[in-house]
């Protein structure tokens, strides 16, 4: 490995062009603006200090830009690893502020760790186990439990930190007289602000405003003696060295959110960076190396007072919109941030976080996704069903159960589906060699003594029984005029010692039942197997056609010239 | 369900001809005198007084012979699950007799009721989970420790109970000094009599006769006063009533070996079930049924002081061999034994423990089957592998987590396989319409600007990133030339709504790219999958094609005639 494949920045860093500048100038100014509020809202939903969610988009910026081989993607903090963050730590009930602080950059560091390894160790593909419908039902859920986890701050009540939406509900129910109104109208107008601000002017950075804004009122009109909780003192400066705690007891604790941040985070990520290169084509975005590059911001996170990031959907977007070239545009975001932390962080002492949560909640409000839903349910049942259980376990046990219990479900479909193939009975288009489906075309030319059958599936330990049961019963509806069984074999993708056993069986119990056995258009692998396994001389070479119609006509000379008899028992 | 359907023996004791009573009772007897041995071996294996497997062939037997679907099956104790209800027991830590024995009848009847509701909710079809090389591996393991369980009856010191090979190993080799001579001699004797007595005789019972001499010569030699352990005394006449016990907080920790029983026990018996009716062909075995006939018989086994039951491999045999004609022959059996425990016990007293021993070592001898895994090494490498880790995690973490391992290792090959198809590069058979492998036939006709490809398996979420990966590699190796990707999507056996997305999204790149896609042999299902999303719309109905060669023809069509551009748009 050269040490331009371990550093892709040096592919466009080296040979920077002028023309570039402008693009990832105006793209890192909108990104950086973005981030400010993001950042310190993000981090109020992973349940700490606004200000780690600035001190997260510092050093751990610039070694994505460094080593992720996407050049428009946009890391730091995101709605949904900060959940999976605060759910994380809140289960070890940390003692005070610093520990949970501790607890978080324990937590990127692990992220980081595992991201790195699964780079090195090219584990990228184990990502492709989450399916559409798991990804939909989940962070559908997910963005349920991260807008009721803000319900607290819009209202300006206490609530119980949970990720049960129902628990949240429930408390927030018996609450529900002791809201905040000022408050509640604070995050309400700032709503309307970030989501509407666009539609005056394209440029206008509608969370940044309504931050302005905020910060502006409870100044003036001295919001904060009214009750409205604010942000409060923010330390200036640039964030000091933290070290994550390396106590095997507490990494035990963190290693199951820390999998399903690695996994989550990448996930969510990885797609929309293909998404860009796909528009882009200039460069490539490679699965292994894009998790050591979020490996290594999670890393750098860990020793900077920041906690877990990735690559976000929205930020990417902006950025990719606002020209973004090359990862110059992220150097740029994170040296916006740099000047704020040592410049500006006394001016948000006073911002209500009532407008923190109107930040996240404009977010992760388009994740819910019921389009999708619907969609499945007209198209696809069974991906339908997976989703609402996703969706359901998710909403009710939590997040990292709901991924697990989607993961797991959507594999247990695939297995069972692979139990019982789809099996087709075919007869002949008349005048043709093409062979179809009897369920489907009309008009086919059936032979009473002859059986035409295509298994759609691999042949394995776990359908065989379906295999020989659905042999038996395609034969006995056949009845006693039976005499030739055509295996149509292109779709049998991969036959197993199990299979191959069991087809020596069962085309032994055919032929001795006088019903001889042909075998069609098997693929490579497949002759291979029972090459390897003598099956082919037990069959015999000739039994063995390219298509069904040429199995047909070997049949019917071998029954006109009254050699059917031995055809049968060839080779028994 | 009517009761017949529900009786299976309805079906042949109402018309019992006389024709069949000749071979149920040489089959009865033959068998019931094979069962005296056997079941106070089996039952010394389950660490219990020998009389328990007696008394496990009383009404099991009767329940199994009215409630059961094969009629040649020998129920009874067996080798393997009484070495699991030993394992499962002894986990336990019972104190004393009365408790093991109270856990031991407590297992059969949670065997019972888990078989017996499996049964009537049709989970039968659990049992494909198990293939061939893990029911291999997990077979020979646990018939080495079987064997290495009976070492310290055969050279008479005390050993560990262990189900880990490697722990009794290292305990006998420590004890190896202890070993009685004179114990050893008669187990030595024990073996070659019940191995070699039908050489001399094909129907002299050799384990009987083992039995015989055995007690004759402890009882002439007073081997008792010198040190060969014996039976001792032994009950006389039926078995009492017995209640398993109503506990949760056992039955929690007796349920994972009550799971593994009733899934290995039934596969072994339903596995021999089959292949004897497969002989006969006058009736039908039936999963499901068979489930309910073998949870009836453990749950009849809970009630009368007996251990867990299933069909065993060698006495079924047997049974089959001496002229079973029905379940009478079952009933025979059980009578012989009911006879047997009331006026025989008392002559058991003096016999050896060594001869049970060599009861069980030549029993399990035969189940060590190192050729199935020379097979394997030779043509499937992959289910070598499956047949060794099973092998060497029964062997040393236990037989539950053998097979447990070994169904969840089988079950990962066949979803990481299904993650990477063969996919193969198609082309023409020179004059016809035949499109081959080109890695596997020569002389392929290949034009430069049609790239024809083949994928064999479903087209789901988890293979979604390979399928775009590889078609990208395939239309790269084609170069700048490349005008035309077919499709050959006839063992695509599968879509979900995953790929679907993503099959929409790589048409519409690729066309983006100047070149046409077409797909060809899609078979029904798929056809309506790409239906209901829309797809066939997106891709245009003529892009579908039956067969490669058309699709080719039509794509030279459209070029010769200037229309290839508006081709490949079509639709978009």
């Amino acid at each position: 490995m050269s040490v331009k494949n371990m550093i892709p920045a040096l592919e466009w860093l080296p040979n920077y062009k002028k023309a570039w500048l402008q693009g990832d100038l105006s793209a890192g100014l909108t990104v950086g603006v973005m981030l400010i509020p993001q950042g310190m809202a993000y981090a109020m939903l992973a349940g700490l200090p606004p200000i780690h969610g600035l001190y997260a988009v510092t050093v751990p910026l610039i070694l994505y830009a460094l080593l992720g081989t996407s050049r428009q993607l946009a890391v730091g903090p995101v709605a949904m690893v900060s959940l999976l963050t605060a759910s994380g730590i809140s289960a070890l009930q940390p003692a005070g502020p610093e520990v949970y602080l501790l607890f978080a950059v324990t937590l990127a560091f692990l992220v980081g760790i595992i991201q790195f390894g699964m780079g090195l160790f090219r584990l990228g593909f184990l990502v492709n186990f989450l399916s559409h419908p798991v990804i939909s039902g989940f962070t559908s859920a997910a963005a349920i439990i991260i807008g009721l986890s803000q319900l607290k701050h819009l209202l300006g009540i206490k609530l119980p930190n949970s990720e049960h939406a129902h628990e949240i509900v429930i408390s927030a129910a018996q609450h529900i007289g002791e809201t905040h109104w000022l408050s509640l109208a604070i995050g309400l107008i700032s709503i309307v602000v970030i989501k509407y601000a666009r539609y005056i002017h394209k440029a206008l950075p509608g969370a940044l405003l309504a931050v302005v804004a905020g910060i502006l009122a409870v100044w003036a009109g001295g919001l904060a003696e009214m009750g409205v909780r604010i942000v409060g003192k923010v330390p200036q400066g640039l964030p000091g060295f933290s070290l994550p705690a390396f106590d095997l007891g507490t990494w035990q604790v963190l290693i199951p959110t820390a999998l399903t941040i690695s996994l989550v985070g990448f996930m969510e990520s990885f797609a929309v960076a293909k998404a860009i290169q796909a528009k882009h084509k200039n460069y490539e975005v490679n699965s292994n190396k894009e998790l050591v590059g979020l490996g290594a911001a999670n890393i750098g996170a860990a020793f900077f007072q920041g906690y877990p990031v990735t690559g976000g959907f929205s930020r990417t977007a902006v950025n990719d919109q606002a020209g973004a070239q090359t990862g110059m545009a992220s150097l740029i975001s994170s040296a916006l941030i740099v000047l704020t932390l040592l410049f500006l962080t006394p001016l948000f002492y006073n911002l209500p976080n009532a407008v923190l949560a109107a930040v996240i909640l404009v977010a992760v409000a388009g994740l819910i996704d019921y389009k999708e839903a619907v969609k499945l349910w007209r198209n696809d049942r069974s991906d339908f069903w997976m989703l609402l259980a996703t969706f359901v376990i998710t909403l009710t046990l939590g997040i990292e159960t709901g991924i697990g219990a989607g993961v797991v479900l959507s594999l247990a479909v695939v297995i069972f589906r692979s139990t019982r193939p789809h099996v087709a009975v075919l007869g002949r288009v008349p005048d043709s060699n093409f062979y179809r489906n009897v369920e489907r075309f009309k008009n086919l030319e059936l032979r009473p003594d002859v059986l035409v059958v295509r298994f759609d599936g691999p042949l394995y330990f776990a359908n065989l029984n379906y295999f020989k049961d659905k042999m038996d019963e395609l034969s006995a509806a056949k009845g006693n005029a039976l005499r030739l069984i055509v295996l149509n074999a292109d779709s049998i993708s991969h036959m197993d010692s199990s299979a191959v056993h069991a087809l020596e069986e069962w085309v032994k119990d055919t032929r001795k039942r006088g019903i001889a056995v042909s075998f069609t258009s098997v693929i490579g692998p497949v002759r291979d197997a029972l090459n390897r396994w003598g099956l082919v001389d037990v069959i015999g070479e000739d039994h063995f056609f390219m298509n069904n119609q040429q199995a047909v006509d070997a049949f019917t000379e071998k029954q006109e010239a009254n050699h059917f008899q031995e055809y049968v028992l060839q080779a028994n």
